[in-house]
């Protein structure tokens, strides 16, 4: 690996995307890369907190031990991905609230946590941008969750209305909704809402049409396509 | 409402939940109660921005309008979030970058941009809070995303295996992959690693056995059960 493959990967993230050239090459000098074997432990629950870390290969696991030795892993962490960044905004003494051990074999950078808070500290400018990323990724994630949310819901309802279509019929055809909306929607897990949302997509997607309690499907075809996980 | 109702309302959010008391109490100061239409505009794309904003109540979209009258929706805001803060870091002279309109009846908290930043701007510790709390809330995020997509991925590869089986079969019975796990993989859209965790979920809830290619489904019912949106 290059220096320069390191930086563009890890420019991408909300923390290093926000600083400037002469600030990043100031992170960079106190980075280390650490190579790590399946099952070995980076860092301890209760270690005073010294780093924080970009995982460029592999996969670690965060996690707490119980009293009673349970383990409950509380995040997985995927390449690409800062974690332990958090902590280093706490103050001076904090320490870490969790074990990091590598799941695979992983390849982990470490940059030292005082020195980059120092160095926001004296660029006000620079947290400003931080934030301004933190939450431009925030809204993403909140986007990104609707519409997987919203394609899980959209998947049940469609196999739920041509579960109301009689036997072989494979042409268009209305159906009534045996309940009501919101029954349905409690029916499937779904907002209301978030009901009346897919059944408007449906609707201008030429699919369905809707009339009260009555929905003519349309397009069965297309229907069946969309729950059909083998095309 | 009662100024304690939306007080606890939006000391949940990342950026007012890392106020002190007193900082809480002056960013109140400046707050507005706006009550919209349906379809009524709050901003429009290019407006200096001045405030940013907690939707209490309704929906609100974010949106562009392209050069031939094109309406691309970017963001639906639930109630309960923040909207168009990440603006206010941007510097003195930005402007609102997309419009903003009430999808439904809305009731909008605004804040004073300015007066939020330089509360900040006089306490870098407060900065700090505030990007602890940003990541710490990015990181619950990509988990959520995460155990959605598993969710997703687990569904599609059930009603795969189950359709490996022969007609009728009720009984606990073993199917040969008809294919490499990477090729399945990508048959249901799901990456390889997923697809291991899935299997070992599975193996961990005694619901498979996992021979190389052969997979031992050891309890069909329980497995149907988990395709089953009627239940």
């Amino acid at each position: 690996m290059t220096q320069e493959e390191i930086s563009t990967e890890i420019r991408r993230t909300p923390l290093f995307g926000a600083l400037l050239d002469d600030q990043f090459a100031r992170v960079m000098q106190g980075m280390h890369c650490h190579q790590l074997a399946k099952g070995e432990r980076l860092f301890s629950q209760g270690e005073p907190v010294q780093s924080f870390y970009f995982l460029r290969r592999g996969l670690v696991k965060l996690f707490r031990t119980s009293p009673d030795g349970d383990e409950k892993v509380v995040e997985l962490v995927s390449s690409g991905q800062i974690f332990a960044e958090a902590l280093m905004f706490m103050g001076g003494d904090a320490a870490y609230p969790l074990h990091a051990e590598s799941v695979d074999i992983s390849e982990v950078l470490s940059f030292d946590a005082h020195a980059f808070v120092s160095l926001l500290r004296d660029s006000p400018e620079t947290s400003f941008r931080m934030m301004a990323t933190l939450s431009r990724r925030l809204h993403q994630f909140l986007n990104e969750i609707d519409s997987l949310s919203l394609r899980n819901a959209t998947y049940r309802l469609v196999i739920y209305l041509l579960q109301q279509l009689p036997v072989n019929i494979a042409e268009s055809t209305s159906i009534h909704l045996p309940a009501t909306k919101n029954l349905i929607a409690s029916k499937l897990s779904i907002q209301p809402e978030t009901l009346s949302r897919i059944l408007h997509r449906l609707r201008d997607r030429g699919l369905i049409e809707v009339q009260g309690n009555d929905i003519v499907l349309c397009d069965i075809h297309a229907l069946r396509s969309m729950t059909d996980i083998d095309d």
